[in-house]
């Protein structure tokens, strides 16, 4: 019996063409029986080895490599090289990986240096790695998996089949769903950003709420998440948070959104269902970004804006991914522009000064 | 006894409205008898609960909620809703809420799994934590509390009443006043960012001055401040920081700023008193950003230059606000100008080919 | 025996100014038997100190200063201060710095409080600080430092004389060369950010790839970078890393690049030898910087962009640096070109409605 699985197994194990054909519900096409021990990157493969390829336009790179298979949707031509073809190549390798590379089960039971407190409960198999710390009143699921170092703090939930990797740090009362991963180093429940500021400095606003993060979530290293100042700061079931990504108090995430790698939301903003936050983006407080909205890379919402559903906006401030476009290209032309209009006006009065330009 | 207050208690405890009115010499309007144990957000709140306002436009939402209890300035009408009335909604509103949800104290004492150097000077009533590290010649004050897995490098100083979080990393020669919390993962003193470049690569530049942090600074989870080069990095008393923040080697930040998150510093710059940086801000190496100015979210002021007192800038490069406001509403308008200018093109020289606009 | 150098001793040695010239070759004016006895930066130092002038335009200030000893080039004049002459006065006086502040060694040997499993192997001299985890598998080389509460999981390979500084964490398989240097809180090796999305939200992709850092490579405190999702991410020999930085998946570094702090790099982006990537730079995924390019500040690089070898450039999208310039001015002065606009249009048509400007 074991804990969850927290790292994937980096030695693959063997499976048949066909073995992994089945496993997606694939098609073979060429030798079944060959032998798959590893997977690469289209075009670096080489013997034993499996790639797959998800746009035609990839596929030449992939045929010069010499894995032994490729994975192709419908309609790709592998030549002499033996396929499996699938509806959705991507997908279906990604099953694959997890056969080939199994997680690495973590053995159950308390590490002899971990510090678990009395008034902890654990669940059924569960793994404490060592230097873990697990304070009073915390609660664990069953099969969970606390790495090497990480801190627990007084009161937390961790729900079924979660990894904590090493050095996660959970601030008292943070509540997290079934099969959440979070990464090493990230810090979940801190304090938000929040005092009271007079003429002699900044007071403390104490900050009493709460974190509370759905189930399957997972969480990048060393990025942190801040609890609510009142009310909870939420993260919503399925979404994805990459590293080091600032989630400040009060923030309400939705599911299955993906929020990417040094991406900062202040206090109390919105973000829906499905959003896609790329990197480095800001989103300012009290704002709302609504259902299915993508915000390009280092774009920045200001305070209070509302984005609306589906919308692809780019920039600080953030507008309209195609009025971003046409706005750019008009300011590559602005130079030119400005000597046209100087031109304009040398034609309309030759005899007086030219326009003044600075 | 007990070491420094680390985290709130988050089961709060039973106050009657007049019990916080008199706390904060407020004014009751209704049933000072009624007993709150708890406090939410305006409009979220429920029986026993109490919320604030600080802006009129909020309260028809706070009104709406079911709080037994609203604090409020004078001159808002809380209708039949019981209420608090003082000067300073919000300040009066935090002084309560460290009422309500008091301080939980970490015990006095050193766990038996930490590591303390024999060397190392402990104050009175100090809380050491499961696992943490101090090392040789560390001198900590009174009621510190040393969170777990905390380590504590040599010669390193903590004033009296400091609160270091899970996981914070203080190298050698460190030095912090009174009062300063720093949070899960920060990481204070680390080498700055200083090579010589060559034909053969970047030899180290060794990093051997100091890092001083002042009185009631807060320090956010995961935050990085670098030592000095030679001499020290210096951040001034009242100063708060939020997390993920990059301060960079001798950077000097005054007193009462407020920093916040993701926003980075680099090497040599100053921050003078009072300053705000808003989230993901840039700042060069060599800057001067002066008394009281605020640099927007994401805004980056390049090397060498000097934001004046008071001044409001954003962008990068960073200006004034109102000229950022005036060039964005004109960039705005830009591919219309073009249209324009095209425009008259074509009226002044109907039969030549009209301007090129590539 | 002692293991690898982690700290710079702060409490210096005493050298006379003829030692510290004899060290790099240099030529003393004065009295070469002057005690020093530690270092400043320029203006700042007092008596028995020394500081460096690289730039002729800081001599004037760092005359005003009391040291005790100045490194010059030659053709500064020092006036009465005795002073170094050489030929290069920021890499000499690094080199004086190492000599008057050594570093301090570490005591070989592990600390009883860490985990060190039974397969591991160690080098000679090695250090293991309090609390260190070492999983099996894994091969530590000689002279390596280990800090306290590190966790190196199963697998990993740390080369001769590397540092790992406190809270560092290496996931399982990570590789690193000799003499690499890691500071406290960075997590190395950790899973991409990679998920094959579908209606019903994100699967994620195995990440079994893995990550390879060259010698001589500095990573800051609290960085981030991720193993390959297949095949490796790879730093070259002789990068230096700032702190908060984030590498993503397969990223592939090259030799002698400088990559500053809170910079992210998404996933199989290419970054060539000597590349310079300034503060908050944002380089989007599957991106090549050639050889000797440099990036500004916040500058951000679109998906898929190529930046030529030795380039600089600036700005989101990156473009060259002239051009973001010349753009730039031009943007500040467009309320102005707008208005000469609007001016010839009335001259055009006097009798008409001016242009619609809104």
């Amino acid at each position: 019996l074991t804990a969850a699985f927290a790292f994937a197994n980096l030695a693959p194990m063997m499976r048949t063409v066909k073995d992994l054909a089945d496993l997606v519900g694939g098609e073979v096409r060429g030798d079944g029986s060959l032998e798959i021990v590893g997977a690469s990157p289209a075009g670096e493969g080489g013997r034993g080895q499996i790639s797959f390829v998800d746009d035609p336009r990839h596929l030449p790179r992939a045929l010069k490599g010499a894995a032994s298979c490729l994975v192709l949707a419908e309609g790709m031509d592998p030549g002499p090289v033996t396929a499996i073809v699938v509806a959705q190549p991507k997908l279906a390798f990604a099953r694959m990986l997890a056969e080939l590379y199994p997680p690495e089960p973590e053995p159950a039971g308390t590490h002899e240096s971990a510090v678990v407190d009395v008034t902890a409960r654990l669940g059924s198999e569960v793994h404490v790695g060592p230097h873990a710390v697990i304070a009073a009143g915390a609660v664990i699921g069953d099969r969970v998996s606390v790495g090497a170092g990480a801190t627990i703090g007084r009161g937390v939930q961790v729900g079924d089949d979660s990894v904590l990797f090493s050095r996660v740090v959970l601030y008292p009362g943070t509540v997290l769903g079934k099969r959440v991963r979070v990464h090493a180093g990230a810090v979940l429940g801190s304090d938000g950003f929040g005092y009271v500021s007079h003429q002699q400095g900044h007071d403390k606003f104490p900050q009493v709420g709460g974190l509370e993060v759905g189930d399957d979530v997972e969480i990048g290293a060393n990025t942190t998440v801040d609890r609510g100042a009142l009310g909870s700061t939420r993260i919503g079931a399925g979404t994805k948070i990459d590293n080091l990504v600032q989630i400040a108090h009060n923030v309400q995430i939705g599911a299955r959104c993906l929020i990417s790698a040094q991406t900062g939301i202040a206090g109390s903003s919105v973000v829906e269902d499905g959003v896609i936050l790329a990197g480095q983006v800001g989103i300012a407080d009290h704002v709302r970004i609504k259902q299915g909205a993508i915000v390009g890379a280092q774009g920045g919402v200001p305070t209070g804006k509302i984005i609306r559903e589906g919308r692809l906006v780019w920039g600080t401030p953030a507008r309209l991914l195609s009025e971003f476009k046409l706005e750019y290209a008009h300011l590559r032309r602005l130079p030119k522009l400005a000597q046209r209009v100087e031109a304009l006006e040398q034609r309309l009065a030759p005899d007086e000064e030219p326009g003044e330009d600075e």
